[in-house]
Formats: structure tokens, sequence, C-alpha cells
């Protein structure tokens, strides 16, 4: 048994698979790749891991397994999946998701590949577990990836209280502990025991809190644009590809945008935080459908058009569409007079939060600092938003922004 | 200059008149007071009190005076009431309040004899205060009273802290010192800067989720109404009355009711732990208007009548009627384009947890344990509950309990 | 099982015999002795009790045992007496300590009265353990007697983590968890495992800083000498005895003190803070051998010969003699190249942590504040010091006091 | 002003010059170069960089400076020194600093350069502020120099603050605040007033107890040799000098390290965790004074003899000589009667602790894990160790590591 400190459950015990699994490159990898990416620039104590985080989520796990009760080769195969469940992030977690996955088609949580081939796979198999049933767990199917993937997951649990302890950020420290007692499985299902609807949304809460300060912070957003912009310049280049760039670690990535001519403007930029600025920064009902639902193509199109009406270079417009909001943890399942509800059911609140989070989606267009006067105007133009760019400034005023390390 | 280890604020430094009224038997004796009364019988640890509370809502005072700009008289007078602001609570804070209230019509928060005269007017006077304008200030009267004493004050910030970090339930740990730097002083209202929607959020959240759990939990409302039963008959023995049953703090007020024969039960009831128990636990929906609105004798009665169908002791039959849910915050002023608005009118938060409130929402009747049954079937008779007795077990299973050293 | 909330140690489960147990009158009775006593006229916050502390040591306790792979019959009876460890504790808990011993001849862990009989008796046998092997537990008896009181026992761990926590403090800030996974068993002797000499250390390293800091704060002190005064006068009242005196809360104790003529003007001082000052503060080789080893009779006859001599009223005139200081942990095992060794064999901290305490020693004559010239001066005749009255000042100020919320 | 929310001090404001500085590219360099290296390979929590640690020193100075009562143009350049104090260091701050301090002359405090030319000189000049007096302010010249770098500096005060909350090891957990508090300049000297020989102490303490466990923790000196290896081998490459690789941040070296054929295995094996293991691990007494005092010269001929002697490839054999044990602190100055005295005069610890670090010093000989038996057995030869290469294992359980994610 190894016991690993940790600055947020402090001592982790890691054994039996889990700790032989813990040695492989893919697991170390997790090392180097930051946990929130460029909210960084925000906060500049989120420099946490994504293999504490793993850590984390191997620990909730096997405390919640213990809970229920569930024991043996069950339990083993759901603690490797806990701890392998990030393995598959590429650089900067999900920064970059977007573009490789248009590029392979693939999620940070597909990872069949790496857990049923190479070291992982080996280390699976010597220690006896089927590597295609952890793959299966880390996808969240079947009753006990409910634990690993789904909307009561530990992983939910770990990252809010570590994504708190290291921004500085209070509003994630959730009652894990508390959580974690009061899960059971009830026909197939994972659910919160009688009495904790409350328990429910306070997770649903948090996580509620965390979006538009820590998460969706507007210069997290702008950053993460710019890094997603460069990775498409880079795999344009004929020496690299999306599936090479998925393997890459943070510093890997960083050094490489550094090193091609095409991506080291951002790179520079990104690296001295001189980031873009908005030039637009609108609110749904503002916003036309097609915009909201324009597929990466016209995206594309629309940043040219934008570019090309403003008069500046292509590489000075960044459109920054967000998905419509969801949440996930609405479908809690909870226990209410002895039956299953879920949690939208049985609280007021998540309707609330459901248009609260509508009142905080933001469309963004960005650009170098002085050319956000023209480049608004032109957005406004081209995406036929209810706004001028003299506007921008007075919607700006509005915003939520917890904090503000820059503008 | 006094320099005060606090457990949450780390050094707190006290000067002029506040650290001249700290020295006040008045002052010394919130020692003696615990801020949460009998939430310490669920949460051991919160034996916290309202003299560290005070000093604490004077440190939160004096940092917000200064980010406001708010500097000499002016500050010296809120200082002052900030520091005296719970000066004038009874033993057992608000437990008993109802009870002390009732005798001599006046709340807490009613100081003017305390601070315009004896030992706390004396030191103000001679550290050139006026005593009447800081027991206005108390009141929450005028411009800055609003900081003392309003939506946004600096007692709620202290509290909910405070409170967290002595239950050990993280549900108030709110970020104090983003509030204080964002609020200012706009045509004479308290506001939050631009930009603080989700700032003001967080506190009315914080608030809705440390009711039910701390503040509203079953076993701290039983404990309270049997203090309340207490002082009751306490009040109606010969040598003691209410005046300087509010001038009492916990310890004397505890051994009053141990020394005096007409209330020792109780007292030992309070001090074994050995509570009543829910006979009754019943959602607003099921419970009659004419009930919910009963004053006090109509209670008192409806009291006598169940215990007569019950044919138990009049002592064994307690019925908690809280008051309608209500939520301060949902007024707080935030700045929204320019423009003072209130947060119910940009939250739909607030709404959502008025009705959660209504939810959460219960009658109690409490009796002794081996009682329970009969004075529970009587109750619902005497007041026309739409549940029987049978039934309560059932609706107590649906609770929101979400700790439970006991039953 | 209870699952119970602590500010500490989060949620801590009940079971078994300890549940039962926590439901005596003679348990439920800690929830009105202060940890700290006095220590809170100095520390506002330090208001947390016997009864969550004894909750903490009966949690660290069960996770040893479980690290140790004890169960059973064994466990059972070591997890009650780390419950029960605290429960002869009388009001102040050590702060009158010596006061009752002198009458009674019994120390707080002389429990074989209480647990052998009573409820705490009955409970014990009717949940099939035996109540005179648990109270040769809480004396330390016995191999695993070690682990409730002994140089490395789970008290320790928990009252400096928890003083810490309450007093805001962060000298006691220990690594409990450490600890108690490297405890070991090794022929009959409770030892830290290999590679922990260091770990060891840091446990003696926190008591060293709290010492001074906290417990033994000249505040602290001096309240406590005015107690142990007023406790006295109090066991010279016809109506009460010791034994009664021992099974007092804080409220009871208090009351008392307030309510006999002869202790009320000490119960006044104690509660409005008006406390008495120093007169004399005497570094150890300045004292006399003759006075550091006098008995209470000798101290007595001092205090009456200093006060004649200044001709003040006797109770004006503390002396306040420290026992000579003593450091148990100095005797910690630890085991070192596959030997059991003694700390102070092997760390150089220890005889140099003798020394710093020999040096933090103190003798103290204590006055009301307008008397202390003069009893300082007599004081310093009638013992003999190497000092003038006019010297105290003087050394004063040389003083580590750490915390300062008064002179 | 600039508000920066921060996870050890909660909100943090930059004004003036400092807020300026944030924004240069030296500045933003320090967020891409970890506070500890590869201490994260044995916490894995401890990823914070020098860039949140900067603004922490930043912070505590202003607080210090404020409580001193030093304001206006010579706070200014504190301030800024504050700021700029480690703009100076490398990638991996000290672990590399030997190698390239041997072949530039510099060390990360030799910050004239940086800070009298370019974008912090065009700066700090910009805003009225002197760049040389800032540089010598940050190698610690001058009265206010101390501040800033010293025995009682503010950069003490908050690395260990903050590696205790990023390691999750609790001992660096100081009063800082205290220690803020009782600074005072005495005849030019930087002192704390009367009172705080222990609060000097308890500096003391915590770095003597965060040394063994975190800083010089086995794994990460052995790491740190690894990296000094590998980094030496990269500066004989003909394309990188030792001044480009000072200016490096933490990704250009890793990614050099594993572009470079010659240091590519060094890359991998720290990337992957697959580290040296100690072949000897001695004692200061079993070690010859000339091995003790050797230069790199001799240290590199041993390394090859070793190698030689053992039948194993150059690079499988690092040779690991701390230097002598040293205290920094232990001169920190206390006033005591008035007088300005040295701790180590005033406190038997400071010679204890001494005594302490020379038992814990070690001379460490590291190879590949299935060379060690043979690399230790011809490191005693050589380096005329007490000790055969049988008796490592010995030793190495005597050791104090107190944590162990790995062998």
């Amino acid at each position: 048994m190894t016991t690993i400190k940790d600055s947020v459950h402090d001592h982790i015990e890691v054994e039996g698979a889990a700790e032989a699994l813990l040695d492989t490159p893919e697991m170390q990898r997790l090392r180097r790749i930051k946990q929130l990416g460029t909210v960084q620039l925000v906060y500049p104590s989120a420099n946490h891991t994504r293999f504490e985080h793993s850590l984390g989520v191997y620990h909730l796990a096997s405390r919640a397994l213990s809970h229920l009760g569930i024991e043996g080769d069950a339990a083993a195969h759901v603690e490797a999946a806990a701890l392998l469940h990030d393995v598959g992030h590429g650089p900067y977690s999900h920064n970059i998701e977007e573009v490789t996955q248009r590029h392979t088609g693939k999620y940070h949580d597909d990872v069949d590949e790496l857990v049923t081939s190479g070291n992982v796979g080996d280390v699976l198999e010597s220690e006896g577990l089927d590597p295609t049933r952890v793959a299966a767990l880390v996808a969240g199917d079947g009753e006990f990836g409910q634990l690993v993937s789904g909307e009561l997951d530990v992983d939910r649990m770990d990252y809010l209280v570590r994504d708190a302890h290291h921004t500085g950020v209070p509003y994630g420290t959730i009652d894990h502990e508390r959580l974690i007692r009061e899960l059971a499985f009830v026909d197939g299902e994972l659910v919160l025991a009688e009495g904790n609807v409350q328990t429910a949304e306070s997770l649903l809460l948090a996580r509620a809190l965390m979006n538009p300060t820590v998460y969706r912070h507007h210069v997290a957003r702008i950053s993460k644009a710019m890094l997603r912009r460069a990775s498409e310049k880079l795999l344009a280049e004929p020496d690299i590809d999306a599936d090479e760039l998925r393997r890459m670690d943070d510093y890997d990535l960083l050094v490489a945008l550094r090193l091609n001519p095409s991506t080291n403007e951002f790179a520079e930029r990104l690296a001295n935080r001189t980031l873009y600025k908005r030039a637009v920064w609108a609110e749904l009902p503002d916003v036309p459908e097609s915009v909201i639902d324009a597929d990466h193509e016209t995206i594309v199109d629309f940043e040219r058009e934008i570019a090309a009406r403003a008069d500046v270079p292509p590489e000075s417009v960044i459109l920054d569409v967000s998905s419509r909001p969801s949440m996930t943890e609405s479908s809690s399942r909870v226990m209410v007079n002895g039956e299953i509800r879920q949690l939208e059911r049985e609280s007021p609140l998540v309707q609330a939060l459901r248009t609260a989070q509508e009142q905080q989606w933001r469309l963004g267009v960005y650009a170098p600092s002085d050319e956000t006067e023209r480049v608004g105007r032109a957005a406004a133009d081209v995406l036929g938003l209810d706004i001028d760019g003299a506007l921008v400034s007075e919607v700006r005023r509005s915003l939520n922004t917890t904090l503000d390390e820059f503008e």
C-alpha cells in the first residue's frame, strides 16, 4: 500500500491495481496537465493537476464503495476506473477538447484504446482486471458506472472542493463526506437516501456559483478561445496530427505553440497575458438562433467575414459561442417517501438555476485590445446582434465578474 | 489598541471607544451567551458565543467603513453600534426571545435603556459618542444603520462564516471579504456595486442552506420549544420577572431552571438530552390557516385541549408553530446597469428559494417519547390536520434532516 | 450507529457501547464543561467543551485500533475508555483540580466509582463490557491503556488540534493522521514505527509552543488562581463538600460562586474580567527552593504574611507557584534501527525544550490592580526573592506573552 | 488597483508600480516556474508557482510596511523589490541553481541586469522608482532590505505557510500575522519587539520540521540531482548556454531535455517517475571530511571512479553531497529587556536544532534501481565510507521519511 499526502483529503491510501496503475507513464502524464487550464490566468493559485484530482476521485470512490458495501472484484474495477477516469484528457484538459474531438471524433472519456492496450492494459491484466470493463465504467456504463460518471459521481465531489481550495473561491466547498454517506443503490440506480433533497441541492448550487465565478470567467473563456484557435493552426501544420496532440501534456503543447511560427504570437500572448479583449459580449435574447446553433464551419465563416468587414487580419477575430446551458445535476435521483424522484421534480431551485444560467449565458467576440471597437461593430452587423458596437461597453458593465485580475 | 485573536478572522484590532466598551460588564456578559443556544445539542462543537460574534461584527464593520471611506465621528458611532449590536440579547439568544418579548414588549435590538445609561452609556459619553445615536444605529436606523442591521449588514456576514466554522457545516462559508469590498452607498442606500448579482445570491443561498441544516434542525427546534416552555413556567413564579430574565446569562437561566421545582424536570431533560420527540410534523398545506396564524393564547389553549384529549399532563404537549417563511436578503439592493435594483427583481433564485422555504416549513407537536403516539393522534384531531397520528412517521421520513446526532 | 458532525474531524461515527454511553447524564454533563476553562478570557473563541473533545478522542482511538488491527472485545473496551476518559473532570477541567484533589485525594482520571456504578456502569454491563477493565484503561493501565493515557495517547493528538482550531493559534496543528498511522505495539509497548523520530518531535514541539501561548498564558493563570481561591472559600462553607463540587458543571460552579456571599466578589471579577494583576512575576533562579517546593499550607501562610505586611485584606494576595516543568512526551518510544528507544535519547530537542521550559517558568503573586505595588514589595520580602517590587515591571517586559487581550 | 484572489491570503490588492510590474513578461514567466520544483513528485498537490508566492511576499511586505509606518517612496521601493524578489529564478527554482551559478557566477537574487534594464527597468522608471535601489533591496541591502531578504524577511513567512497549504503538511503553518505585527526597526536593525523570543522560535521550528519532511525529502533530492545532471549535459551541447538556461521556464527546460538525445533518458525518467534509488545514504560521522567538502570537479571524478569500479555507465552514478547544515533564522534579532539580542543567545532550541540538522544530514549516491547494489559497494570503497554496501539498507531504515509515495 502506498500512502499519499493530498492537500484536500489529507492521506490517501492507494492499493492493489490502483497502486500499480499509478506508476504507468499514462497516469504520470496527468501530473503535467492542469485541472483548470487557463483559469490560472484569473486565479493564480489554480495550478492543481489532473493527477491529484484523479487521486482524489479514487479516494472518494473507495469511501463510497465501502459505505455501499461493495467489495472484491466489482470494487477493484470501479476503483481502477475512478483513478483512470481522466487519463484520456488532452493538454489543458477541457480547454481544447472541442478541437481534438472535431478532428478525432473522440472525447476524453473515450479511453478504450488507452485502457485496453499499452502500459495501462498490461497492468490491468496482470492485476486480474478486465480492461474493457474498466473502460466501460469510465464512460459511465452500467450500474456502478454511475459512481464514476453520472449526476452523483465522485468526480464532481472532488473537483468542486479541490477547485475551491486552490482558487480561494469558497463556493465549491460542499459537504462531500455527507454526500458519500447518503449514496445508495435502489433498483440499479444510484440515488441519495431519504431526507436528502437539500443535500442534492447543495451540489447543484455549488456548481451554479462556481460556474460564472471560476469555470466561465470571461478571462478564462478568452484565453481558452485563444488556445483553441492556436491549436487549430497547429493542426493545420503538416508535422502534427490530432491524435498526437491529444496525447501531449501542457508542456509539450505550450512549447510546440511557441516553436511554430504560425502559432508563436498566440503562445507569446498567452505566456505574457496580453490577451484579447471582448469586442462583443451579448446576452441570449440578443443573439439570433442561427448564431447560437452555428456549427464549426459557419463560425469560421463568420469570423472571416467579421475580420474582412472590420479590415483586420483574420487571426484578430475570435467568435466564442458557448453551448446552451445544461445542468446534469438536475436529474440527480433522490429518495422521497420511498420513491426514486428526479431532483428537478422535487426542487423549485432547479428551474430557477436554469433561468439563472440562461441569464448568465454570453456570446463573446474577442480581438486585440486596439481593435475591439472596430471588430465589435463589424460583428454586430455580421451576426445580426440587437446591439451595436457602442453598446458593448454597457453590456459589459452588467456582467457578473466575481474576480478581476485584469480587465 | 487591543489585539484579540479570533478563530475566524485571526487578529482583530479594537481601539477607541470600542476598546473601552469591551470592559463593561454588559459586553463581558455576552461571553456567557451561546450564539446558537440549543443548536449545540445537535452540533456539539457549536459553543461559540455572542461575545466573539460581536467582535467579528465590529471587525467587519471597521473593514467596511474603511473601504467605504467613512471616518471620524461617523465611523466611531457605527463601530460602537456594531460591537454593541447584540448587547440586548437574553440568555440563549433567540431561543426564548419570543417569551421575553411577549412579557416586556421588547426585542433584543431595543437597546435604548442599556446603551444610554449605566456602564455602557458612561463609556460612550466619556469617549465623546452620543448614546442615543448608537442605539439608533443598533436598531438599523439611518443611512449607516444599514451596515449594522439590514439586508446587507455585517452581522449576517459574520454569523454565517462563524456558524459554519463551529458547527462543521460548510454551507455558510461565504466570501465575506468580497462582499465587503463591493459595498457602496448610492443615494443613501447600501448596495452592492455593479456586477454583483451573484455575490448577493451567494449570501442568500448560504442562509437558505444553513436554515434547515443548522438553524431550524428539528432537534434544535424541539429543545428551543422546551426551553421556552420552561421559561414561561419560571416567569409564572413570584420571584422572577421578565426584565430580570432578559438580563440573565445562559448560566443563570440554566441554574434557575434547575433550582425551581416547577421547571426542574425540563432542566434535567435539556441537561441530559432526553428531549421530547415529534408527535406531529406537518407540512404547510396540511395545516389550517387558523393554526398557522394562532396567537400565543390560542396556542396555549390548543396545547391544553390536546393534552386533555390524549389524557396526558399539560406539560407533555408542546405546540411549535413556526412563523411564515421570510427572506430578508431578497430585498438586498444591487446596482444593475447603473440603477439600484432589488435582488428579487434580478434573480430568479429568490422566488425559488421562497418556494423551497415553504416546502421546508413544518408545524411540530412534541411530547415525551412514550406519549408521541397518543399526543399525535389527539393533535391531529384538535388542530384539524389533514393527517392522522399514524401518518406522522411517514411524514417524518421525508424530512430534510441533514444531521442526526440522535433521533 | 450515530453520526455526529465535529468541527475538527468532520463526521464521527459512534456505535456499540459508545453510542449507548453518549446518552448517559455523566457524558452529557461534559457538554457544560469547557475544555480550557478560563483560557476563554484570553482567547474569546476557546469555548469548546470536554464533550466534543471526548468524541474526538473516541474517534482517533477507533482509527488507531483499526490501523493496529485490534478488534472485538479489546477494541470495544478501549473505545469506551476513550469516550469516558474525561468523565471524571470537575467544573472548569484542570483549573480547580488541585483543590478538589487536595480535599478528595482523587484526580480526574480516577473514575472507578463513576464507571463501575450508576448509569455508566449499567450501560457498560448491559453492553457486555467490564466496567473495572474500562476504568483501568482510563487510568492508562495495561498494554492498551497506553492508547488512552500515555506519552503517545490519542487524547493529546485531539486536544492540540482542537485547541488550535478554537483559539486560532496555529501551533497545535499537528499531523494527527500521520501519528496514528505510525503507531505500533512492540513487545507490549506503544511506539512509533521506524523513521518517526521527527514525527515524535513534532508532537513535543506543538505542546512546547502551545504551553506559554495558550495553556500557561499569564491571564489564564491569574484567572485560574482566582477560581481556585474562590473554590477553596466555597468549600469552607458548611453546605458544600468537595465530592459534590467535583460533580458540578461550569454552570453550577459559577452560579454557586455568585450566590455565596464569601465568593461573590471573585465571581463578579471573573464574570466582568476585572482580574487581579501581577505583583510579582519571578523567574526560576530568583526564587528560593523552599518557595518552589512549598506545600499548600505553607503557601497559605505565605499569602497571609504577605497580606499582613502589605496591609491589605487576605483575599487580596494570591501566590501562584507552578509545579516544576515536566515533559511527558520526552519518554515517547520510537523504533530506531529495530530497537525501541526513548525519544529523549534520540532527539537533541528534548533537552533543549526542557531548558526552554525552565526559562519560561514563572512564580506569580497576584493582587487587585491598585494594590500590586504594595503587595509586590511585601512578597519580595516575605518570599526572599532576588528582586524587589520595583523590579517587577522590568521582569514583566521580558515575558513571552504571545497574545494580549488585556494587560 | 487590481485585486487578486489568493488561496493563502485571500484578496491581495496590488497597486502603483507593483500593478504595472505584474504585466511584464518577466513577472508572468514566474507563473510557469513551480515553487518547489521536483517536490511535486513526492507531494502531488505541490504545484504552486513562484508567481503566486511573489504576490504573497508583496502582500506581506505591504502589511509589514503599514505596521512599521513606512510610506511613500521608501515603501514603493520595498514593495517593488518584494514582488520582484524571485524574478531571477531559473527553471525549477533552486533545483538547478547550483548548475547555473557555476556557469554564470550568479545566484537568483542577483537581479541587477533584469531589474535595471528591459521591461522591468522601463516600468520602474516610468513609475518613478530607481531600478538600482530596487535591485539592492532584492539582494537584502540596507535597512529596509532586511524585510525582503534577511532572517526575519516576509519571503520566509509566505513560503512556509504556502508550502504547508499546498503539500498538506501542517508543520509550516506559522502565525505570520503575529510575526508581522511584532516587527520593529531598532537602531537600523529589523527585530521582533519585546516578548517574542517564542515567536522567533516558532519560525525556526517550522522550517526545522519542513526541511526533512518536504524540502529535503530523499525523493525530492534524488529527482533534483537527476535534474542537475541532465542540465549539465544540456549545457555541454553546443546550442544552449547557461545564461539562456537561466531565463527558461519549467516548460522550456523539460521539453529541451526531452528533445535532446543526450538528456532524453533523464527527461523520460523524471516524467514517468522511474527515478534512481539510493545506493548509499550515509550519515555525517561516516563520511570523510574530504568528501563533504569536495568541489564540483572532485565530485565528478568520484562519480566516474565509482561508475568504473561498479562497471556501470557513467550516467548511472550520481553523488549528492549536501552542503553543511546552516540556519539563517538563528541570528534573528529579538528585543529582550530593552536590548537587541540574537535568537541563538536567548533560545536553547537553536543549538539543539543545529544538532538535529547534523543528525539529519545525509550523503546520497543514487543509481538505477537494478544497479544500486553494485554502485553502493563501489561508492563505499571509493569514498572511504565507514559502511559497506550491505549496510545501506540498514541505514535507510533509520531515515526520517515522513511521506512515502514510493520507495
